[in-house]
Order: structure tokens, then sequence, then C-alpha cells
């Protein structure tokens, strides 16, 4: 019985890293489908938000099969709650991806992102990948010393997208003449990819405090 | 042993039910700080989501416990695990109050929302409100004809956010000379309640799921 019960918690892990990679990979599309732009690339990640949705599913139902049937308790139940939370947070992780490319889409064929804007979203963008490549290894390994590159990648978007700001408002804007469209882009993408980095926070949390138990990490707020 | 299962399971049930009252409290303090604008509620609303943080975590842990110590099965295992999730996108809620809390403060003692967008505006914290106190009304009851309400006060929601963009992009648009901050705010602003309706959707769908089983309602895409 509790060799099966190891296997199902194995399996948990396993999808969670197989959502983690997908949203991995639906991050890299939407963002190369934006700074090119390319609108197969964009469909695409719109499209494979499904396969992530689908999976979040799953993996609610393997969780809640798992606690009537095996009934853990302690650190097994801990973990089986856990995997509870971060398929929803990793499923939301993909949504913004979706969205990305959805601005994508909506821009093609013109630049969503203006000449002005370019290199601090090149920046932004960058720093975003490389919080779902934490996010997947950190599932892969569960080595909590990558809990602290996430929340370094963080810190990078959370400036980057202060800078969209300043971009946007800079007194010398005017000089850049803007359109609105080009605002309200830069604004939405700016928030998409800087709450893509705070729920990679979250899920360094969740790990950190499921492998160390320290609550401290894992309840602070991530504002 | 089991009547002190219901007595738990019933204490779930309140502090959602507390929770959902301090978000919909939230929602209105934080709208009329916008609109009137009033920093000292705007300032209110900021310090008070911490109350709502400290809720869910004290929901969460009861919870955990609940699964420990009654290991429940069948629709009392469906009830605690529904509580998980309900209690984090609540919370959300109160994030979100918290977001358009912080526009009106950091605004403070400009209008945030230019007269031009003020009608669409008030239509928009009104059905934001409208939401809160659905999410408050349908935890309290269980009553599933109450998901419909939510649905349609989303539906007007999601009319009224599109209605921001042809505010902000409309050719015209140039007449009502908004300034960037004003683009941003009124683009984040929009994108805040909107998010606010999907989570009162999301609230509904649990509830249903846990009331009637229906799936379909569950799983539909919230977008």
């Amino acid at each position: 019985m509790r060799e099966i019960f190891q296997q199902d918690l194995e399996q948990v892990g396993d999808d969670l890293v197989a959502m983690a990679r997908l949203v991995r990979e639906a991050l890299e599309g939407a963002t190369s489908a934006l700074l090119s732009p390319d609108l197969e690339l964009a469909e695409r990640v719109i499209d494979g938000d499904r396969a992530i949705d689908r999976l979040q599913e799953d993996l609610e139902q393997q969780c809640i099969t798992l606690l009537a049937r095996q009934q853990p308790v302690a650190t097994d139940l801990r973990v089986v709650v856990t995997g509870l939370r971060l398929s929803a947070t990793i499923e939301r992780m993909g949504d913004l991806a979706r969205h990305v490319a959805e601005v994508a889409r909506g821009r093609f064929p013109e630049q969503a992102i203006p000449e002005v804007a370019r290199p601090t979203f090149e920046e932004l963008t960058s720093s975003a990948r490389a919080v779902a490549t934490d996010v997947v290894d950190l599932l892969e390994g569960h080595d909590v010393s990558l809990a602290a590159r996430v929340l370094e990648d963080d810190d990078r978007l959370d400036a980057l997208h202060r800078d969209t700001f300043r971009l946007v408002l800079a007194p010398s804007a005017a000089d850049h003449s803007l359109t609105p469209q080009e605002i309200v882009d830069i604004t939405l993408l700016g928030r998409y990819l800087e709450r893509f980095g705070d729920h990679g926070v979250a899920v360094a949390r969740r790990i950190l405090f499921l492998v160390t138990g320290d609550a401290v990490a894992h309840t602070a707020p991530a504002r």
C-alpha cells in the first residue's frame, strides 16, 4: 500500500514538472512571438494553453483521489496539498504566457513594442524566461538554493516593470510620441510579466516550505 | 468524532464567509476611495488587506489539520479541498481591491479617473461591488441560483472592461487629451476590476461543483 502511495506521489511530482515545462515553452514562445513578431508562434502558444489547463485538472483530480484513498498524514499530506496549490499557480503562469501571445497576435504584423521600449522588454522577457526555467529546475530537483535564484530573477523583473512606467510616464515621453495603444500594451505586458515572476516566487516559497518547513519563507507576502 | 468534524467543517465555511465579507468591504472602500477621492479610506483598505491574508493562512492551516486528523472522504473531502481553493481565490480578490486603493492613494488629491471615463468607471465599480456581494451571498447560503447572478455581473464587468479600451483607443481619444498616466491608470484599474469578476466566477463555479457535482460548470475556462 505504502509503495503504491509513493508511486502516486512521484506521479504528482512528475506531472508538476511536465506542467512547468509546458509553461516554460509557452513563455519562451510567447515572448519570441512578441519580439519577432510571429503570428503562427503566437497562435501555437494560445492553443497550447488548453493542454496546460487539462494537466492541471488531471493533477487536481489525482491529488483528491490520493487524499481519499491513501489518507496521508504529516509530510506526505503536505506534499499532496502543496501539489494542489502548485498546480493552480503554474496553470496561472500558463495563462499569463497566453496573454502575452494574445497581445502579439492582436498587433501582428505590427510590433506591439515600440523601438524606444525594446531594450527594456528584451530584458523583461529574458528575466521572465529565467523565472520559468528556475521553476522547472526547482520542481525537478527540489534544490532549495534555487529558490534564491527565483527571488533574484523576480527582483530584476520588478525593477524592469518599474522601468516600463518610467518609459511611459517620463516628461520626455511626448518625444517618443507613444500612441495610446502602445501605452496600453506596454502597461499590460509589463503587468503580465511581473505577475509571472510573482507566481514563480510563490512556487519557490511553497517548495521551500515543503523542504525546510520554514513558514516565514512561505507566508512572506509576495507584493 | 464525526460531530467534532462537522463543527470543524462549519468553521471552515464560517471563515470563508468572514473573508468574503472583508473582501466586499475592501472593494467597496477601494472603489469609494477611487471615485471620491479619499486618501484615508484608501489607506485603510491597503492596511486592512493584511487581515485578509492572515485569515487565509489560518484557513489553509485549518484545512490541512482537518485532512490530517479527520481523513475525510467523499463529500466531506470535497468540501475541505474546495475550502482550500476558495480561500486562495478570495485572498486574491482582496489583493485586487488593495491594488485599486493603491492607485487612488498614488493619485491623491487628484482624481485617478478623468471626467470622460467616469461614467464607465461608475458602472464598472458598481458591477464589481455586485460580484463581491454575490460571493458573500453564495458562500452564506450555497444557493446555486446565485451562481447565475455572478456570471451575469461578470459579463457586465467584461463588457465595461472592453469599453475602457474603446475610451482610451478611440480615434477621438485625442479629443479627450488623456495623459499617459490616465491611460495607464484606466488600463490597470480596468484589468483589476475585470480580474476581480473572474475570481468571483471561479468561486461560483467551485461552489456549483461542490453542490451539484457538475464538472462542466467547474472546468469551463474563465477567459
